[in-house]
């Protein structure tokens, strides 16, 4: 691999040149890392609804062309000036939000929110230089959240890898790039259910699931699924859901069913839909006393999160979570060790696997909501 | 004191007789305790805005004749059948809300609104019996939130009395059994500052200046007092507020204004005003990441709070807290004792001391906004 260091690479990337267009493949070159860079190969990538969403860009500023792909699994090629954690050969998972290790946040023990490296939709360039890494025959290609996984190489701020286990299978940890780790992490690390609890999961999309996923690592005793897609609740078994609600099927408010059901409220809820309403259900379907209600979806620009005070005076918690409270580089390598301890199971998760050719067969598996995550094969 | 046990005691009251109209002293007759029920002798009781606003009778269902009170010090006098906690001379603190030992809420670590024995304000009897054990000449009056402590003896639930380090001195302590812990615990037990954090306090009564004081005794760094009579401000230092933002001073958002001083936000937020302005602006301007807010103020009916779900999503954390989250009998003897370690200062929040004759004088003192708490001695 040396021989590629300091050098421009030229390999293939799936490049969207418009809006809701087909990716395209192209050859692009992918220059060398600056100072806190690191040049990585991806080796397996999944698609995430993000990347749908940003490609889409119906509700935001359209920013092409540009490279997605942000749940990603690589090995480092080479690295730039100052980059002292991670060397040629290891193994990386890079993550849309980073970790300096030096701001408030980062040495806060309660966020991740790195106030360098936080997620930035906007950005399609590099902090260090405010330039591009990708391009096209001299033509620059912009980066996506600082990841930019759908190409054989990229380049990614060292802030926003995580080194794992080198003996972990690529193709089965990528997927903890980010919606998986963020459900999970929603539970463990902000809900906290206890072993013989209620949790409600609200949202059985992969974020949910991995919600789910964490309330029956915790012993959750019952884990309520609540969907308006009544399809959704035959996989959730898998995912340790013991019972599913319609919020459809009943005339009254979600939060009154899932007290009826649970004696007075669940014990902890994970919202993970997007939808202003089942934020607030969530909310007001925990018990009073102790009940904590996480919210995990986007909500939209226009939303309004509303409620009585009596509810939170009456002692509930309403917290939010930003994938999952993990930081990056210091979490995410324990969350595959759990993976690796047979605790957690990342095999479920994935439906589908497409090569990277076929890389537009991605989008239509998760626009027909098809798949939970298709894996993307970089070497056919 | 035995001579009196099992026997009807007769002994002054404060009765209201009608709401808004001054209380009168009347003899009264005591019926010894029932099961589960203990007789007291009040020493010292103060006056809460609870105790006006019921007696005003503005927005509830008027409740009349009633003795009101529930603030107070006193020795038991005698106990019902199957109280084996506490004994004749026991020194206890009569608790607006009690703790029952065998509920779900009682049984978890988090919770302290007893099932059983949760407030209601609705109630002038006894749970034994639904009887009052107050009457004049055979005419009942009714109970007020179980403690009624406007009367030189009054008859509580066991579940709602604390018993205290007999030497600690009644005509202090007292002022623990609402106001003063409420605030103190939601800064102690819900807010929970660090050592060196930034405060802020909503509403500078008796129960923000409480909660200033728990900042103070956690060693908060900076507490920023928030009220829109500035009047408060200069009393507030006492409590350890070492900065004051009157939110009519500004023409942005009070949150804006904090934001500003503090590089994003407070640490910690407490709110205790009442106004469904004040929490949502307590709630705003906690710092992402890792903010806490908790609400303490008793909200209208028709209050709404309201905002957007991405400041939830940051990684903020709002929490309501009921008596500052103590649980009663097993909570407040070791409240007590941090008066008696001096690390708690109470003498400040004593403002007035009349004899019981003259209670209708601690009416005036606090619908006049004189006083932050005012004794009432029951012996002249
Ligand atoms: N906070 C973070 O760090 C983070 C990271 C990744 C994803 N997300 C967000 O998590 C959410 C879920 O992501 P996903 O990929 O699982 O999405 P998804 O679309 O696959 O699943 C969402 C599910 O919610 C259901 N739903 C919608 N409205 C509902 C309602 N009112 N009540 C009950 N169910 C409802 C849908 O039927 C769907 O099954 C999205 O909002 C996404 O943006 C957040
Ligand atoms: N949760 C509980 O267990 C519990 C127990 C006791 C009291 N309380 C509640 O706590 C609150 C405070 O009680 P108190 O006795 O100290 O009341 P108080 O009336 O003495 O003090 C309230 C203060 O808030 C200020 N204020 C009002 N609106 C404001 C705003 N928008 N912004 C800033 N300041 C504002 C007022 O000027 C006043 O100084 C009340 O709502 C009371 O009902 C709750
Ligand atoms: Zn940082
Ligand atoms: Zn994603
Ligand atoms: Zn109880
Ligand atoms: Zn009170």
């Amino acid at each position: 691999m040396s021989s590629t260091v300091g050098q421009v690479i030229r390999c293939k990337a799936a490049v969207a040149w418009e809006a809701g267009k087909p990716l395209v493949i192209e050859e692009v070159e992918v220059a060398p890392p600056q100072a806190m860079e690191v040049r990585l190969k991806i080796l397996f990538t999944s698609l995430c609804h993000t990347d749908v969403y940003f490609w889409e860009a119906k509700g935001q500023a359209p920013l092409f062309p540009r490279i997605f792909g942000h749940e990603a699994g690589g090995i480092v090629e080479s690295v730039g000036e100052g980059v002292t954690d991670l060397q040629p050969g290891d193994h990386v998972l890079p993550v849309f939000t980073g970790e300096c290790g030096d701001c408030r946040h980062c040495k806060s023990e309660e966020s991740n929110m790195c106030d360098l490296l936080r997620i930035n939709t906007d950005r399609g360039v590099m902090l260090n230089d405010g330039k591009t890494r990708f391009s096209i025959k001299g033509q620059p290609i912009y980066h996506f959240v600082g990841t930019s996984t759908f190409s054989e190489y990229t380049v990614v701020h060292v802030g926003c890898l995580a080194k794992i286990n080198p003996t972990a299978p690529l193709d089965k940890v990528c997927v903890l790039s980010c919606g998986i780790s963020t459900g999970l992490g929603a539970t463990l690390n902000v809900a906290k259910p206890t072993k013989g609890s209620t949790v409600a999961i609200f949202g059985l999309g992969a974020v949910g699931l991995a919600a789910a996923e964490g309330a029956r690592i915790a012993g959750a005793a019952r884990i309520i699924g609540v969907d308006l897609n009544s399809k959704r609740f035959e996989e959730a078994k898998k995912f340790g859901c013991t019972e599913f609600v319609n919020p459809k099927d009943h005339d009254k408010p979600v939060q009154e069913v899932l007290a009826e059901m649970t004696n007075g409220g669940v014990d902890r809820s994970v919202e993970c839909t997007g939808s202003i309403n089942a934020m607030i259900s969530a909310f007001e379907c925990v018990h009073d006393g102790w009940g904590v209600a996480v919210l995990v979806g986007v909500p939209n620009k226009d939303d309004a999160f509303k409620t009585h005070p009596m509810n939170v005076l009456n002692e509930r918690t309403l917290k939010g979570t930003f994938f999952g409270n993990y930081k990056p580089r210091s979490d995410l390598p324990s969350v595959v060790e759990k993976y690796m301890n047979k605790e957690l199971e990342l095999e479920k998760f994935i439906t589908h696997e497409v090569p990277f050719s076929e890389i537009n067969k991605a989008f239509e598996y998760m626009l027909r909501g098809e798949s939970l995550r298709c894996i993307i094969r970089m070497e056919a």
